[in-house]
């Protein structure tokens, strides 16, 4: 078979298994040796495309589409460099969970290693990273290699999105010539055989005997805590509530559990428990019989302190699949199982429990003392940046998604971001918890019609500025809430803050960049908001209207510092003088 | 010894052996863990350091200030994507030879693989692309140990420059708390036994029998074609001229090889080259008896069409310490020497050799029509690309750096470079000739205050647009020449610009972007030129004055290549009217 046609065959057959294995977008930036996948791609009627130009970005935009919707999405680039900034979406998508399946375009073999151009080597390019590398035979037109190219689409879409999701890395070397030709017949394959589906996933489910031995252990104490720490998945909330409802336990809700927020019932969920367990005092007061928790470690520093110091105290952790996601050290019993099956097992056995109330009054006493201070306004009070989260979560609408920043926005949503019955989905990038990527995320996030509000601070907001273009160019909705601290506001509140010699130019990194000028490029509308009204009445407008929106509050790092570190204290003094 | 003792000692000791060993430039991106290893930086009084947010823009603007000043630059990050992002320009740094010295602060060991925050594998994070790893100890401050680390510091810089130049990557876990103290007495191990310093490294040089050996090939044909690639040793320039003076020799510079400009003698230097080889015809009448090929592979893809056509005649390829950079196939006799030394032997041996001038002179007229063609102004020219770089090469001043962008830019610059007395040298990033990180590059050539001028196309300048943070928080000087034709230029010229259907989406990729309106935010003068006289008035104001200046051309994409298509033609026709 001839080159072209051989190519065209080839890639068509690999890019249609894509999609009968149930995934339909695709990320790609422009390039040339790419060329093939890319126009493919974009000749192929059920998948839809977005073009970025940097791939750092493509990567991250890729990764918060699949966050949002719960399925892989593919990145397609050419090769050299280009590859390699994928890497920082690639670390976050190994450690939090998200499906993508990366195929990097290369040169063939005898380009390699040879000083030709663009050439880098791309085999295990993302090292223990993926969970699946495969790099593709070059093109092959005949019935067992297009079966061949089948199944590896289709094992790639499969990886990428069973046991722990991930990324997997797909290495597709082509020749010139690289253009396709779509006007051959039957240039899909109807007629070849699909590699390697359809699949069925079984669930992992504790026998009878497990469960009683479990069950034992959680009813020797009376004194549990459920904890939920970052996870999506939406049967699991109502999978919890029931099982602290049965068992008469307080939930610890982590901001990105998805506790917070639904139709479910919250008597049981704790939202405020990063104020008051800050005090060494009220952690010793709280000490629990057990703690099982669901999901990964919750973001609250308070919340480890916690744990480390009740260490001999039995600990159980819940993972689906596979994991060790246990970073304070102490003795753990891993649970690996459905949570929802497990927590309907726990439902179960719960008829003979008799429990007190006194354990979970206590924690939702402190939680509405936490909370009415956190909620407190004063007069004199501008718009820190908890006030603004405050306001956000009461404007943002139903059905929407809040993506959160990492640094200072996450810990602030998880401070102010207090149950409410709408229906609000959180994200974040919490495998590794980076500045980068962000704009991309939130876009990736709403590009398929979600409504999103992104809320980060401004060196997130600079570091990923480049992805305000996807939403130029895509015309896509979403709304910004940009908390600009001029710096790393997180640094005021640790120990370098004292360091005065150095700490403008290595923390504070005040970058004075007027925002307004970027966002007017990329055709958004911007505003400065300095009171609360304002705050809300930007919101709603930017939620009446498409486009991209940027609502910038400009704070002071250290009012803000003062403001927290005065809730926090009012908390902590009301608590320990009532002795809930 | 108390925990900030040790942590003070050991990291500053790391740091002062950096400089011991001749490294005195840090760029650090800000963070939390890497706190020890950034304030004792700052703290040294030998090291200059720049602050940059973005990390992917910091690692470009350490390997633009390395590969500008021939030194290696240190590179300090936290934990997490962080060392992520620094991926694309290591890419770079190793197929570019560009010494650098990674150091990637991390959690310590039981912080790691469990859920922790910001945590993420970091050994050998970079595989095979760096020339050596190691992962520090945790601070230890006993005298052996103070040892230990500054041997790892000193073996860092040696091996980052030393033999084939690159990156090497130090990991660096630290504990909390963080804050080194700088009031220790001593603290700089004025008393510490340096590592591993200072070392001798020999020149590779051929035995007389080797040098008579290769002298013996290259007399026995007389249509010999010196070549030179990609290279930046100043000497190198002087020896490839001696050589091919006394040889009565041709030689091809590349654009990049720094031949073309400089007080040397240019008589032999042929750089119009690329434009009369596109012709298959021509390369067959220039069939040479052999080449010897300086340098990396030219950029010239019309070069490489060349040597594929005559792989049966003697190709060697020099280099000085290890390396394959053959990318046409052809058997090729590597020589492993320094190259002055090769040089300087090989016209050494040059007295009875007799050569005829005809090889030359044919040589010399081919380039005399191309450059007549391609200098040739018609009154209805626009400012064209290839004349908005003919007009900056005459304009640029003395002593200056010409930075050049992949893709159009640094074939622009092959086209329409001709040989000059100015000393100038011309610097790329040709080693994965990626489209990121090069405003980054520029910058950081120009951050020690060299003149710099980046030349660049606009997909290249939106990608690390980011990279202008430091230019406006540093001041630093410099003139960027932004060609935009509105999307990927290099596309033209391809086959792809025939698939009218996919085009503009895929590779046309018009992003519309006022970068007016970025390049104001970062404090920029921007100047809008399409004329000849603006575009000179514009570089030479920019020259005359500080800080950041951007001189936006715009072009046609389709006129563009047009112009360029008919300088071609014209110098072919004239070139095989004559037969010359």
């Amino acid at each position: 078979m001839e080159h072209t046609e051989t190519l065209s065959r080839y890639t068509a057959n690999f890019v249609d298994e894509l999609v009968k294995s149930g995934l339909s977008e695709v990320v790609i930036s422009p390039g040339s040796r790419s060329t093939p996948i890319a126009m493919t791609v974009s000749e192929h009627p059920e998948i839809k495309q977005w073009v970025i130009i940097d791939e750092r970005s493509a990567a991250f935009f890729a990764l918060g589409m699949a966050n949002q919707n719960k399925r892989p999405v593919a990145l397609v680039c050419t090769s050299g460099t280009a590859a390699a900034n994928y890497f920082p979406a690639i670390v976050e998508a190994h450690y939090s969970r998200v499906p993508l399946v990366v195929i990097t375009a290369d040169r063939p073999h005898e380009l390699r290693d040879v000083g030709a151009p663009q050439a880098i080597e791309q085999i295990k390019l993302y090292g223990d990273y993926v969970k699946w590398f495969h790099e593709l035979a070059l093109p092959e037109g005949d019935t067992k290699m297009l079966s061949y190219v089948r199944s590896k689409a289709s094992r790639a879409v499969h990886t990428a999105k069973e046991g722990n999701a991930g990324p997997v890395h797909i290495n597709f070397p082509v020749r010139e010539p690289l253009i396709p030709d779509f006007s051959l017949a039957n240039l899909w394959g109807e007629n070849v055989k699909p590699g390697y589906y359809p699949t069925l996933d079984g669930d992992r489910k504790l026998q009878a005997n497990q469960i009683n031995q479990l069950a034992d252990k959680l009813k020797s104490g009376r004194k549990g805590l459920i904890v939920c720490g970052p996870q999506t998945d939406e049967n699991l909330v109502q999978a919890v509530v029931h099982f602290a409802s049965a068992w008469n336990l307080p939930i610890l809700a982590d901001p990105l559990s998805q506790l917070r927020s639904g139709e479910h019932h919250k008597d049981h969920v704790i939202e405020g428990f990063d104020a008051f367990l800050r005090n060494k005092s009220i952690r010793k007061q709280l000490k629990p019989d057990f703690i099982i928790r669901f999901g990964a470690m919750p973001v609250s520093k308070a919340y480890l302190f916690y744990v480390k110091e009740h260490k001999d105290i039995p600990q159980f952790i819940v993972e689906e699949n596979a994991g060790y996601r246990e970073p304070a050290g102490n003795a753990t019993q891993f649970i690996y199982a459905n949570p929802v099956m497990l927590c309907d097992d726990l439902v179960r056995i719960a008829n003979d429990l008799s429990f007190n109330d006194s354990w979970l009054k206590k924690w939702q006493g402190m939680n509405l003392i936490a909370k009415k201070h956190l909620l407190a306004k004063s007069e004199k009070e501008d718009l820190t940046e908890g006030n603004a989260v405050r306001y956000l979560l009461d404007v943002i609408p139903e059905k929407s998604s809040l993506y959160v920043g990492n640094s200072m926005a996450v810990r602030d949503v998880d401070t102010f971001f207090m149950t409410t019955p709408k229906d609000i989905t959180v994200l974040a990038n919490r495998g590794a918890n980076g500045i980068d990527g962000m704009v991309s995320s939130g876009l990736g996030a709403a590009a398929l019609g979600q409504h999103v509000t992104l809320l980060l601070g401004d060196l997130s907001f600079f570091h990923d500025l480049n992805g305000l273009l996807a939403a130029k160019h895509y015309s896509l909705n979403i709304t910004i809430l940009l908390i600009n601290n001029n710096g790393g506001g997180i640094f005021s509140f640790l120990p370098q803050a004292n360091s005065e010699k150095h700490f403008e130019s290595l923390f504070g990194t005040p970058s004075d960049i007027e925002f307004e000028k970027a966002i007017d490029m990329y055709d958004g509308i911007y505003s400065n908001v300095s009171n609360a009204q304002d705050l809300k009445s930007a919101l709603y407008s930017s939620y009446d209207r498409k486009g991209l929106s940027v609502i910038e509050v400009k704070t002071d790092r250290q009012t803000n510092m003062e403001w927290h570190k005065g809730k926090w204290r009012s908390i902590e003094n009301e608590i320990l003088a009532n002795e809930v």
